[in-house]
């Protein structure tokens, strides 16, 4: 006996659709807020409990940078204002050599910043607003067991060991980067997919306030980049900083002991020791193991007009450009711009998507994050003077040439640039830099022979 | 109650290990006979019914070429004499151009040749073979439903609606691109995994003797090659061929009726119509839809040392190098020779897998099938006279240079370099190659230049 959909409010002649947004997360939870507002009727799954009712949230990072992509689409269902003033803005990154000196790298022009917000607070805001639509309703305790891609009907066990049967117009599945939704997807034929770890496993520590303040700078990002690995921090709104250590899972396993952990920071991140305190540092390295990191790609990102993938469901990063969430955000906006393009008929939006020209494909994109990936760990193997001088240069350049010279980060963090069309841009700019020295060098070797001659 | 190993044979003292392999088609009843060879309990699950009593074996391509990695592989349970006798030497390819014109192509040097052997014949006479083993067993009608990494221990439904438990000390995955096992893989942090499926699909069409006779030349495997798609056909000991339309999907697609059969084939291919028989033709293209194509990559191959990925389960490709059947087969001689280095200790052979240096990495070479597939399509794509010209040069070269240029095909198809070796060799070689020409030309330039001068 499947459930059927809410109560119709009556009035209505005709009966609303039915979306099943799968998970409550931060895509899932604004997703929710956009189908809502549609007029949808809007029903949440979650697995996990009530994260406002939990105590404590495990297991995923606890804070994110807030850029262009996601704000505008916080923007859309009216949230912008309130999460920006939970947020911390970071103008720029704040290079820690390993001497200690510390050299800003702002983010963009003056003004332009990205923000520090906290992931679980963030879930919580929008969980609240998504309840406040009467025709959405947030289902939490509810594991996805079974959907069938033919009739929408979804299976969900509750942990008092009951199951409920729901019927979906539409299942969105925004339940991350072990997607459940998405193994329905895996057993069809010519659907593509990969899973690929990344050698680097991510550790998080606390960095305390210090007399009740920061104990650094609070509006940047910090990072201290190192050969193999890297650190970075960035502020909450309780003065302390989340600090997170990227490094090989080979380097992690190889400090066992307190001693081990402080001869490792005291030969590479001396700055912090103090700032994290010896002893929480040789107590909380042991805390939790490194967590691993995976990037996923597929396609398609739906099966016929029943089930749509988006966040990192559809295309999880590894977070060192910061767009995991701004992505699965992006989402929204672009798939609500789908509806309106055709008029809220789905078997019309995803009809088109399987055309050569992919308009519905807003995340053919995803195959670039292997390079937006490659970038920003390169630069955690490059020494962080050549990779100022190189952000310099790219920021003076755009200075110069502001229309023709746009750096990767600021197309992706700055503007709604498709990410294959700023990536393409990006390989294209190079080869013009590169043009631009060969012609200053060869001038320059001219010039010096005709001085030589006469 | 999960059965016990098979009864041992009394008089040995210490319990034989016992070996499951899951999967009774080729690379699965190959390693039954590996793993009966060396004395361990060997039982094989296969999921379909025995086909050497089944009466029509659907689904999969009808023949295959067998080359050097196959054949070493057979050899070393006894087996490669009587598969050569069954199966029909190709010693060159034969390019078909659009005009009907007939060019063949050697495969290698003289004495060189890849065999045409049947699919369904070669797997029953593996199957007989393992049985042969008083340590084996086949288990038909056995389909994996679950297995745990952590015990050994495998549920089997029987089509009767009964469930088997056997618990095995090795389980070997044996079962294909779609690999059964391969799921509690990816449910594992860290696997990487990625299936890939080539926008082409493949039509099997038969041409049928002519008075008794070959239709073609039956010692080559005819080629077709057009611009986006391309024919193959391979000899049968009945003395038809197999024909293979390799395609794009929305060109399948395009093609609905009879009529527009014979005006495709009338266009691309229209020595083969009089082959076929323009009746067969408009009936047999309809007969089945066109099959899709997959490329499986992961990685690792195993958990810890209970279970082990071998064959398609664990590299699937794509079927244009010839090489699926043959680096399976291969992985069961690989694995033998890791068995004999570790005597047979599989927590050591496991073990070492996991360091830095792969010794167990038998198949680190599967990265490189994008680079085998992507050179073999770019063969579809190139009009058939650059390809004939290619290959002279490459094999003139060979000639010229045996031990400097050795061609891809011939590495892969007659030696056993492992893959990725021979892809390196491959891109080196091409280097050099270019320099060569590189040179030659600056040379002539510089000849015509004082040719002028004087």
């Amino acid at each position: 006996r499947p459930r059927s959909t809410m109560e119709e409010p009556s009035g209505t002649h005709t009966k609303r659709k039915v979306v099943a947004v799968v998970g409550g997360g931060l895509v899932g939870s604004l997703n929710a807020c956009y189908f809502a507002q549609r007029g949808f009727n809007v029903e949440v799954f979650e697995t996990r409990e009530d994260i406002r009712q939990a105590k404590i949230v495990r297991g995923r990072s606890i804070n994110l940078a807030l850029s262009h992509r996601g704000r505008q689409a916080l923007k859309h269902v009216g949230m912008e204002e309130k999460i920006v003033s939970q947020g911390i803005p970071m103008h720029a990154r704040m290079i820690h050599s390993l001497s200690g000196k510390q050299s800003p790298i702002p983010y963009g022009k003056k003004g332009q910043y990205i923000l520090s917000v906290d992931r679980a607070n963030l879930n919580k805001e929008l969980l609240t607003e998504a309840e406040k639509y009467p025709n959405a309703k947030l289902n939490f305790d509810h594991k996805l067991q079974d959907w069938s891609p033919e009739t929408g009907l979804m299976t969900f066990a509750r942990s008092d060991g009951s199951t409920e049967h729901i019927e979906a117009d539409l299942i969105v599945g925004c339940d991350g980067a072990f997607s459940a939704i998405r193994k329905q997807f895996l057993r069809r034929s010519r659907f593509n997919y990969s899973q690929t770890y990344i050698p680097h496993g991510y550790m998080e520590l606390t960095m305390p306030p210090i007399d009740g303040e920061f104990a650094m700078k609070p509006n940047y990002l910090h990072i201290w980049p190192r050969n193999t690995f890297m650190m970075i921090a960035l502020p909450n709104l309780d003065k302390t900083f989340t600090c997170t250590l990227f490094m090989p899972f080979e380097e992690f396993e190889k400090i066992t002991s307190g001693d081990e952990v402080m001869e490792f920071f005291q030969k590479y991140f001396p700055d912090t020791i103090p700032l994290i305190g010896p002893d929480a540092l040789r107590r909380d390295y042991f805390r939790l193991p490194a967590q691993a990191m995976v990037s996923v790609k597929c396609s398609p990102y739906h099966i016929g007009d029943k089930c749509v993938l988006m966040g990192d469901a559809a295309h999880a990063v590894v977070p060192f450009y910061g767009q995991g969430m701004n992505a699965g955000f992006e989402d929204c906006i672009v798939f609500d711009e789908i509806l309106n393009q055709f008029d809220e008929d789905l078997s019309e939006c995803f009809h088109k998507r399987t055309k050569k020209t992919p308009r519905m494909s807003w995340r053919y994109e995803s195959s670039i994050d292997a390079d937006l990936g490659g970038s920003l760990q390169m630069r955690a193997h490059v020494n962080s003077k050549w990779f100022l001088f190189r952000k310099h240069v790219d920021n003076i350049l755009h200075l110069l040439m502001p229309k023709t010279i746009i750096p990767l980060y600021t197309m992706v963090t700055f503007t709604r640039t498709r990410y294959h069309k700023a990536v393409e841009r990006w390989h294209w700019q190079d080869k013009v830099k590169h043009k631009c020295f060969l012609s200053l060098s060869l001038s320059l070797s001219v010039l010096q022979i005709w001085t030589a001659q006469s």
